[in-house]
């Protein structure tokens, strides 16, 4: 294992060090119990948004806290999930009055945590709702998932709630779009290669030389076939159709779309991605109105991509548009 | 060889059409001959401000065109300098009758086809001036170069040119500010792995399973050692130590700091560098003023970083603070 780590114990520690020290002016990070949290936290009147997760899928979450976006981040151990005393600190830390909204990947760890920690948020007083994000259309059910598995349109609930909170609309109307952005999301990956987990010092997975795996998991879980190598072309094919027939998207649609890194992908193929998504979405008529091209939802050092559309209307491209300024995106501020 | 491509041949042209489809608010693409250009250009009355070279080091450069950045940038090949015609065509393109000053990375093929490019100017009545970026402590000459290489200094003297030439300074300033930037700044790269280029299909050089590569080129050229792989706190060290001694920086010194991932390495193990190198700015009474962490001047696909460092005065921050509105960088807009 080829890593720029010191010890593999230390990695979400170490991470969060650097990370806390780069963006002083956005954020801080708690160490004990661990979570990432707006500076200028809790914002009264304002509703609190959370999200987190096991570590290793950066800027997923805490590049998204700041103002604009999330509140705070709860990052577990490497493709673990947070504690419930996590969530539970920082849903306290964020609570300006207006209550917290909980946006939740679909993995069973997480699930079942975040819903201990709003019951002890509620106990104390706390109003807590929970979104769930079950968007990867690559299969059902999953090695650490009952139902669909919660990956990249996570980013866009927590960009479009964030702005909805900013706007000062109240939990159960941030709630309400998050569910509709989640309604209205799907995604799909792929790996080229597998991730290595650093505490597990080899890869998670084999795959052949000219092997990929197709519905790859953000975790290195099992997709829904392993294929021979392609040209991207046919892997963009691939995807965009699996994801197009399942909500399903129409012509006339409008979309915000992501091509995401899985950690070990550079910029100049997932370019390459994103040209031929835009083929495909132009040909059958739907119009790709926002996009995010770069490592957003990443797998460790996973070489592969993602693909996540929402579906959008003037409402939720308004919100998108509203001013964000987090470590991993920025606009209007 | 694993990518997201189609035929190696096209690479650059579909990443580039994929570029030019994600960001038509910003910039669009000419293909004949190749180059990126801000959708406004040229500015009237603005300096231009032109930066080229290989592709695979995206975002560099084509991801900083736009307000407040690069007026545009001329992409070869991978690795390959773009040709005086794209240089030519861009100085042209970006004219808006105060001169265009064009910001070369130094590598014998991007110098010498840059004053070629000049010359064609100079005679149909444009005025450039030139910056060159020789930036890398870690080697004098190298494979592609006559003196020292230009690597990750140049976003920042991109950035801060782009600045001056938006607040109206003239041709002669914008040029002695990207000089001052290439004087102030130190950079210095290391590889756990070699990148793979397309049309060769084969990594450009072996690494045994312990082994690193100190001191590569962004080409994957060879650096000072080849070194056992240690803990990042070393590496950082040796990075860091090299860099701060060159110059030298001195307690007391502002800094504008960035890691930049060389396209494999994700942002859990940035942010370990970042933090690192932090902790031994910190020691030297070191202030990091501003930074950047993530893909900056990549090396198509691989696995490793570099670290840059400008000695910063209120000139250089206040240039750096101002707005700037790319694919790659955006704030204040």
């Amino acid at each position: 294992m080829k890593k720029l780590i010191n010890d593999p114990g230390d990695v979400v520690r170490e991470s969060l060090a650097g990370f806390a020290a780069a963006h002083s002016d956005i954020l801080k990070v708690c160490f004990d119990p661990v979570y990432v949290v707006r500076a200028d936290a809790p914002v009264t009147g304002k509703v609190g948004i959370i999200s987190g997760g096991g570590s290793g899928h950066e800027p997923l979450h805490g590049g998204f806290v700041g103002q604009g976006m999330l509140d705070a981040a709860c990052p577990g151990q490497v493709f673990t999930s947070p504690s419930p005393d996590q969530m539970e600190a920082a849903t306290s830390a964020v609570d300006g009055g207006a209550g917290v909204l909980h946006i939740v990947k679909n993995y069973t760890g997480d699930v079942m945590n975040f819903e201990m920690a709003a019951e002890l948020c509620e106990a104390s007083g706390t109003q807590v709702e929970a979104v769930i994000i079950n968007d990867d259309v690559a299969v059902q059910d999953s090695l650490y998932t009952a139902g669909r598995r919660g990956t990249g349109t996570t980013v866009m609930a927590e960009k479009i709630c964030g702005a909805a909170a900013a706007r000062g609309y109240d939990l159960s109307r941030v709630a309400a779009l998050g569910q509709k952005v989640n309604d209205k999301g799907r995604s799909m990956g792929m790996a080229l290669s597998s991730c290595t987990v650093p505490a597990a010092g080899k890869p998670t997975f084999e795959l052949g030389e000219g092997e990929i795996e197709m519905g790859v998991g953000i975790h290195g879980e099992p997709g829904r076939e392993r294929m021979p190598l392609q040209p991207v072309r046919a892997l963009a094919a691939y995807m965009a159709e699996t994801i197009l027939s399942d909500l399903p998207f129409r012509g006339g649609d409008r979309v915000i779309a992501m091509v995401s890194g899985l950690g070990g992908t550079p910029p100049l193929e997932l370019y390459i991605v994103y040209g031929e998504l835009e083929l495909i979405l132009r040909a059958r008529q739907i119009e790709v109105s926002r996009r995010l091209v770069g490592n957003y939802i990443t797998s460790l050092d996973m070489a592969g991509c993602s693909i996540s559309l929402v579906q959008a209307d003037d409402e939720l491209l308004s919100l998108w548009d509203d001013p964000v300024h987090t470590p991993a995106l920025r606009w209007g501020t």
